[in-house]
């Protein structure tokens, strides 16, 4: 992916340094500007999704970055046991700072009842507007919402007036596949995952401590 | 991104139970086929790289999902000053599970001087390869190593040579955008992430708590 300059075959060490202390230089003063017009601050709208892995991950590395900055933060799982061990014994060290609220009977590959499912992403959704709204968290991970958004078991309608209303300051971050385009519209933030290369085409198999 | 199917229009809501229910038993019969079909457990080599958000981000997500399973975890990073309170004050909950190299002298976007980068780049990787290598920890993530490569700091096929002699069951995580072809083409598990919408571009700046 990164290609190689032909221009730089021949130089010197000596050359190439100053070389590349003059592109460097060049280089930061033009990420300085950038850096010196945003001066807005403001909770965030973040969207992982794609088909790629690292969404649920990434959003689970900005938990953790929010809570080592003392953040209080909750976590709506809209796919059932989807976040096994691993997750839960490293969140449970930071339990002041964090309210999980995990569908004990939220959607699941594993069963095909649309009804119980509806049901179970309402009373999720439920919980999750309450700690989008209220003062107390400072960021709200709605795991998979997309999933459940793209068999329309919510209303995307009322989750972005929901967005909308939210306190200032607080930063929503939702995964999952198949984000609705009224919603990356809305968001601030998108980042599309997309799958290079995955181990499972060579017979590799999800593995603890990686994939869960 | 997700369309509607028109076909379930006017259907009762029996009829979309039903039709539900069927669908994803096949698609759940589907998943249980492929999932029988993998059997190899061994250690990943995982690149995250592209222009997006999100590549150390999910690679921090993987550390806490690691630390979570009692697993032993090394980190290397490559760029200095990248990683602010937030990681580190989360990470010392787990000190005795981590092993952390910060690169004093390490590349940083501040400085221009090639020569002092290349040492710092060498030191890391050296510290790098005898995690890589040891017994002892059992995921590596070398944060921002693609950069380091990129400008040839490193010799990529030292890099892969060590890759190539690592303990079976060692998990080596790589991020930074622009990853070099050779390693993608030896790594196990390879994503993209891509910036769809960054709120940059709306004149937002980085904020506490989300970019650091």
């Amino acid at each position: 992916m990164a290609e190689k300059s032909k221009i730089t075959d021949g130089m010197s060490d000596d050359e190439l340094n100053a070389r590349h202390a003059e592109k460097m230089k060049k280089k930061k003063a033009a990420r300085d500007k950038i850096v010196a017009t945003k001066t807005v601050e403001k909770g965030l709208v973040i969207v992982h999704t794609g088909k790629g892995k690292g969404k649920s991950t990434a959003g689970f590395g900005l938990v953790f970055r929010a809570l080592g900055n003392g953040m209080k933060v909750g976590i709506v799982q809209f796919v059932k046991g989807k976040w096994e061990t691993g997750e839960r014994v490293a969140l449970e060290k930071f339990s002041d700072q964090i309210t999980i609220t995990a569908m004990g009977d939220g959607f699941t590959w594993e069963t095909q009842d649309r009804q119980r499912d509806i049901e179970a992403a309402r009373q999720a959704w439920e919980r999750a507007k309450e700690m989008i709204m209220d003062e107390e968290h400072d960021l709200v991970l709605l795991d998979e919402l997309n999933i459940v958004l793209r068999y329309d078991y919510l209303d995307l309608n009322e989750i972005i007036e929901v967005l909308k209303a939210k306190p200032e300051m607080k930063h929503v971050v939702v995964t999952g596949r198949n984000a609705k385009d009224e919603l990356v519209d809305f968001a601030d933030l998108v980042t599309e995952m997309t799958m290079i290369k995955h181990p499972f085409r060579s017979g590799v198999k999800a593995q603890k401590g990686i994939e869960f």
